[in-house]
């Protein structure tokens, strides 16, 4: 197979991530044959320090015109913490996503036996968690109006949803649960807000079309404690784009290390492969962050290829790289191993 | 002293619980010579039922005229699985939040030694937590417009903030910080929310004030993971609105139970005071609800009128029958202890 994929490095900790899932793909494409063409190009802080826009077009083109796109983290302090700034790199992505109508995105989280001794949660409240995460990645307060009054003393964020961009997510989720354990619950707090109800209401409607998945649904704020108390209850959880960050990141927990998360982000032509965690700046360019996030991303990419044998071996060497402990200090504090030493061990399994 | 109590016990398990509260007051009372006068009056789904309103206006001028709220729990699945209906019980408690001006509510995160087992979470993680959640309770997204349109195809939620409103509790939380560890850290979403940019504008601002306490920012999605990973680095969260609903209740996993976990809200001249658990309309009726919560709200009560010794025997009776396991199945699966006889076991420690 050939595949042009468009590598966005971004910021932070992002390019060493990267390499390593490159170097895995590159091992993958010699020893099954195919060819994977990758170009790099410009997004998030480093694209705004060399050409003023956190998402060129240069990189939007690319990424229109590629099979995929692989990517690594956004963000940088000196923006955040500067409420004056007219440019961020977030938005760079935030737009990448709408452009490329990502309105999907997919977060397995699944705990690796070896590492059940990791997460600060006991082991017998983890085993055998299974869930998926189908967050709505192109709507609600992300993309709704922002207003700041002149003088800077109000300010306001618009969540808006349509029955459409509900929808279409929510038959991905069902579709995805037939796969799985057949049950969504989707959360939100349809006891306050008005677009909650509306997700209510459709996701209600679309499940019909599914009669062998049950719906449940949580409010968000119970939501945020079943995912600790009891996460072996979910199966696929479907929510609003808000609602999916929070929830994901929480659930992180579960798997000991955000470093070992990845997400698909998908649309009716497109798809985007991210890790969950972000751009981690204080380790950035020390060899130390985890890139088994970026790995997995990349193997998630090779599934939705229909390459099936490739990814479970990428999986595979992910899982032997986790058992023999050659992992990074997320994992294991005193490790001696870095990133390179992962993506070596990953990308030589394969 | 002399005190008039509003007594709103609300839906589902408040009735119970807040009969226990009540229970131990009237001991607190009799022990210490204090007059505490019981007013209860309708609010939420049992409001609505009787009167269709859930907040009658006899409830909010009794509200309005006391020295103090106490309140059970508010909803009932009957309206959160209707998104037709007009009236909600929720908009009682909104609503009475908004119209006694109760813009801060402070959530206290703290674990019993003899429960630090009965987290989820290992005990080396939780050992040594102590923080407090301070949450917006009057503005954002909760109260800021909401509309769908006529089709019914399109909703959407308002979330605003002034400066104003966040000065003020912000000069809270900076102000507890001062009796605690001095940190304040604020969880917003600044990379992508216009409301957020204002939030860390003004509370940098409000921090000028306290040069003695420490000022960090967390995003959202990464305080969630925190909360878990790391309990211990947090003193006083600040927080908006919806963003303290989610993390307290997902905190409460530390305590080993939400049923454990009460709450003050302040505003100008009034205040209330509610456990952070729900409804929980599985369990109403059945003698099962954890009353803690409710006594514990009644603790924070007496604290707000600087009856300290008072509150400081409540707390005692409560860590009591924690050890004596004098509790309800949250705590102990196997417990014989019901609602009442927890109640009567604080009551009777008074
Ligand atoms: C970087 C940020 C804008 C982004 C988000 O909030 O979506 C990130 O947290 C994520 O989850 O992909
Ligand atoms: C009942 C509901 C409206 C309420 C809220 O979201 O504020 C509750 O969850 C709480 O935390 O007090």
């Amino acid at each position: 197979m050939n595949l042009k994929i468009a590598v966005l490095a971004g910021d932070g900790i992002g390019p060493e991530v990267i390499l390593q899932a490159k170097k895995v793909l590159y091992a993958v494409g010699s020893v099954y044959n195919h060819e994977f063409v990758f170009e790099d190009a410009l997004m998030g802080a480093v694209a705004i320090d060399k050409t003023g826009n956190p998402l060129p077009e240069q990189t939007l083109n690319l990424c229109l015109n590629t099979d995929a796109v692989l990517f690594g983290a956004i963000g940088d302090p000196k923006y955040d913490n500067n409420p004056d700034a007219k440019v961020r790199p977030e938005q760079g992505l935030l737009r990448l996503r709408k452009e490329l109508g990502l309105f999907a995105n997919i977060r397995p989280i699944k705990p690796y036996k070896s590492l059940l001794d990791a997460s600060p949660l006991k082991r017998e409240y983890i085993e055998g968690t299974d869930f998926t995460i189908f967050r709505e990645l192109t709507g609600g307060v992300y993309f709704g109006e922002k207003k700041l009054n002149e003088a800077g003393t109000l300010a306001s964020d618009l969540c808006e949803y349509s029955e459409e961009e509900i929808a279409r997510i929510a038959h991905l989720a069902f579709k995805s649960a037939q796969n799985r354990r057949n049950k969504v619950t989707l959360v939100d707090k349809a006891n306050v807000l008005e677009t909650s109800r509306l997700w209510r209401k459709v996701v209600k409607n679309v499940s019909a079309a599914y009669p062998d998945v049950a719906l449940d649904f949580l409010f968000v704020d119970n939501a945020a404690m079943q995912i600790i108390l009891n996460p072996k209850q979910f199966d696929v959880i479907l929510t609003e784009n808000l609602f999916g960050d929070i929830l994901s990141d929480e659930a992180s927990v579960i798997t000991g290390s955000i470093g070992l998360l990845a997400s698909a982000s998908l649309g009716k032509t497109n798809a985007l492969f991210e890790p969950i965690h972000g751009s981690y700046p204080q380790a950035a360019g020390k060899n130390i962050a985890n890139p088994i996030a970026s790995i997995l991303s990349a193997a998630l990419l090779l599934e939705h290829f229909g390459l099936f044998e490739e990814a479970k071996n990428v999986y595979e060497g992910v899982k032997k790289s986790i058992e023999y402990q050659v992992v990074t200090i997320d994992l294991n504090p005193g490790s001696t191993f870095g990133t390179n030493e992962v993506g070596e061990f990953v990308s030589n399994f394969i």
